[in-house]
């Protein structure tokens, strides 16, 4: 994956070199890759592993490498550090980061149409997964948890409004990385829903580790500023880091337990599950 | 199209409710709505006007939407006024015209995808839309036109780069739009290219008669800023009023004349260069 990816976008050396070299840095910072692993390992659990899976999987690092970027520009959260070096805003100025951050969104709808068109496809038509992918990150998905987000700054947010903040901001890109590998092997409807219930539970407890990271680690041990969240309302100050270390606990038991249907073939995702409940504590 | 454009997008009355509004305020602001008149005139001439053929001109008017809520950001234009009415950041904040724009963007793929899935195709692939699409916006296209016009500022510009600026910034929009309409109808390839030729050179004229308008009109007449270009190299500056007019009247002249092997059915679209032709008088 960290060798294909930076394949899917323009070389700095072409015009527009800034807006390349930009969009290389976003997409090639050392994240986790937790997205596209996800989709690579439902895709490996329930199919043949084709090339073009690994392009729909980087597809997914692309519109989460966007979300990143727009996240930190000064209007939103004014991040200084990301993933362990300076915010792309900071290196390239913000009207570069704002033209990457389109182009890293509008190259994922490319790559998804591309990868879409060489799967043997019997169950969805290709334009499903563009159009799934659409309504993971549009205004009932990924962008309206940021709005949310945004909106709920210095309100007193209850529980009921912060799932839904980030099963939008978070869970849905999570959701669409597992449905798109389920989907690009032809996977079953009964089979998808299984990846969707597992995938959104997963999100959830991700960003509730996040949450934790946040108030109990430095930025050096993150990669990012911490107490970023100090002004927002989030699972640990609603919960506690007791409280919130439980909650997700439980979300991943229960994104652990929906696998169950798929018998051992699923262990790699549930390996994916511990990894997440050891990062938050 | 005034009508069918605000219903392609979520009500303000959804969560969430301001980048839903800001939304709406970006899309149905009075514009000219030549790019998506291009694509339906294209498609009437060429074949049947499917329903769905509306549905892809509107997704051309997102794009643009989107494309102008980011040009006038403060890191970009930093504009204020724009068809006639206060920039969508200065009504509602930069962190919401930001979510706006990509939801604009975003909102167009899912617009294209289900579109094309409703079309009656036999040359063209559904992905071969989205994907005509996505290289037209990307950092060859659209984006790839902005940044270099960025990146040139108190540079000195000739023709040659401000060509390449326009072609790409304002002229791939318009040539995706035209594109779109004749494979909307499953035109034959030959075809295509006479409206790809014809939209190139009506593009690149139409954004010589906004450079003229610049510098001849007054906000109240143009809806926009007028001298935001004060600071950029135009057509105008390059070549003088009468020699930017002369340009924009041959590009018209060569468009005009790829519509010869359409005969009589392409009026409509020899109306559209009169059109311009006379805007920049």
């Amino acid at each position: 994956m960290e060798a294909h990816l930076p394949s899917l976008v323009r070389p700095p050396t072409e015009r527009p070199e800034r807006v390349n070299e930009a969009v290389c840095y976003a997409l090639t910072s050392p994240g986790k890759r937790l997205r596209p692993v996800l989709t690579l390992a439902v895709a490996e659990m329930l199919g043949e592993p084709f090339p073009a899976v690994l392009d729909l999987a980087c597809a997914v690092e692309l519109v989460h490498s966007c979300s990143l970027v727009l996240d930190d520009l000064p209007a939103m959260d004014d991040a200084r550090l990301r993933r362990g070096r300076a915010t792309t805003h900071r290196v390239f100025g913000e009207d570069v980061a704002l033209l990457a951050a389109m182009g890293l969104l509008n190259r994922a709808y490319a790559v998804v149409a591309e990868a879409a068109q060489k799967l043997p496809l019997k169950r969805y038509t290709p334009e499903d997964l563009v159009h799934h992918l659409a309504a993971a990150i549009g205004t009932s998905g990924l962008i309206g948890g940021q709005a949310l987000d945004l909106e709920s700054r210095d309100e007193d947010l209850d529980l009921e409004r912060l799932e839904y903040i980030h099963s939008h901001k978070t869970g849905a890109l999570f959701i669409v990385a597992g449905e798109l590998g389920a989907m690009a092997v032809d996977a079953r409807r009964r089979d998808l829903d299984v990846v969707t219930r597992y995938a959104k539970n997963l999100g959830l407890a991700f960003q509730i580790s996040d949450d934790l990271l946040d108030v109990l680690s430095t930025p050096e041990e993150t990669g990012k500023d911490s107490h970023q969240d100090t002004h927002k309302v989030t699972f640990v100050k609603l919960l506690g880091v007791a409280g919130a270390r439980q909650l997700a606990g439980e979300l991943l038991d229960f994104a652990v337990a929906s696998l169950d249907p798929l018998g051992r073939k699923a262990d790699p995702l549930r390996e994916l599950a511990r990894y997440v409940k050891d990062r938050g504590r």
